[in-house]
């Protein structure tokens, strides 16, 4: 997720960009590109599992928000997204075999079968969109780094195979600051929403932040306090532990890019 | 502010509890009386005060929400809210002279001239309720005190004589509490909002949490964070340092009863 929001000159409609990744012209991170358009986490699995991944989604909105998925196995597009092509229309994507990375890829035309479901999940740039619209700094878009993201002692609730603790990403504000993010993400729930946590990191299992799990650190100014999201890469500790035959997600940062406008999303 | 929402059964209407106060019957602290109705914060000037009040309570908008204040001086009602008396429909008064406490009064029919303005200002009762109602725990609720009030280092916007620091009242929770109370506040502006401030108290001038400047001290167990909310104590700081000739308030805790219901002040 390296992100790049604030000087993203990238503004390509999420239609133009989606044709230069099915082409294969565009294999990068997508943060930044289509501004004002919602990015989805992806998950695609066998139909076997889709009941299950589909109650570990509904039982764990915050984490795992779901915004749309297919309507029948095998379907390859997602209407309500966009002009969509899912084997193809996501710059990089990360296949699994019984819970463990296989391969990075560009497509899935090979590994696509009449038995795939696809889901799409909401992503924290959405939020972090709001966040710098309201002149907020939000570090790891002003650092230009990967949001450092941390396993948290917080459980998930267990749907069938799937289970593991929330994976949290950290943004550190001023007080001041932190009400006003906590005020700006509440009205996005579908991309995780306001904060699960704030303050002291081992109150929930976290024993250094400058050693994140994934992504990259980011710097704590005096006086900023940690606040903690419920984070996308939640389910990737899930199908890590559910380890189905196949799973292919999309690589991180490198989203599937929607044309549902960040707008549309907020509750208020 | 002596606070008894939880227990109180004292389901009583709110123009049934105004009469009461107007003939004397009642001249105690009106927390948890006539609940879902909206108390009010009362500052009563001489005409000439009036627009430097007002333009103070305008710069000022999360110590001195204004809900509703008289049409003309002299006027003794405030329609909007009910039908009110303002000489007598508050259980207790405070006067001051030339910005110093001369006496506590059941009623100011003595006092009234036809020069006198009336605002009402939001109270924290209102969002209170709100939080009670959100399942939280409010603490000074909980251990039957009054609120904990500080005088912070944060700024008012002066206007005119009006100026002073911001007067804070602070609740903790935990964290995950307290992101739910930021929400849950956020709701109602026009009774002080959101809350201004949490974590360390040195950040915004409070020595020690132990020793309020007004109140009393509550509890904070283990893992929870003091949030601090802008104060209706702040307008009489402010009167104290603009020193009109004359100025009424309510007592503390004895607030005007009105018939607006809290649920009337929600934005969202």
């Amino acid at each position: 997720m390296k992100v790049d929001l604030v000087t993203a000159l990238a503004d390509i409609s999420p239609d133009a960009l989606r044709l230069k990744i099915r082409s294969g012209d565009f294999t990068e991170n997508t943060s930044g590109f289509a501004p004002g358009f919602v990015q989805c986490n992806i998950v695609i699995l066998p139909s076997r599992w889709a009941a299950d991944f589909l109650r570990f989604c509904q039982a764990n909105p915050r984490p795992c928000p779901l915004i749309a998925c297919s309507a029948s196995p095998g379907d390859t597009g997602l209407p309500k997204l966009g002009d969509i092509d899912i084997r193809s229309d996501i710059p990089s994507y990360r296949v699994f075999r019984n819970g463990a990375l296989e391969k990075e890829c560009d497509n899935i035309n090979d590994l696509w079968t009449e038995d795939l479901m696809t889901f799409a999940l909401g992503c924290s740039f959405s939020f972090e969109e709001a966040l710098l619209e309201a002149g907020l700094d939000v570090r790891n878009v002003s650092e230009k780094v990967n949001v450092p993201m941390y396993r948290s002692n917080i459980p998930c609730e267990s749907a069938g195979p799937f289970s593991g603790d929330m994976v949290v990403s950290m943004r550190p504000f001023l007080p001041a600051h932190a009400i006003r993010a906590i005020q700006v993400c509440s009205r996005f729930p579908a991309v995780h929403g306001a904060p699960v946590h704030f303050g002291d990191p081992a109150t929930i299992g976290i024993e250094n932040l400058a050693i994140p799990d994934y992504g990259d650190p980011v710097s704590i100014r005096e006086g900023e306090v940690p606040l903690f999201w419920a984070c996308g890469v939640t389910p990737q500790v899930a199908l890590e532990n559910a380890a189905p035959p196949l799973a292919i997600t999309h690589s991180p940062g490198c989203m599937l890019v929607t044309n549902l406008r960040n707008a549309e999303l907020a509750v208020l």
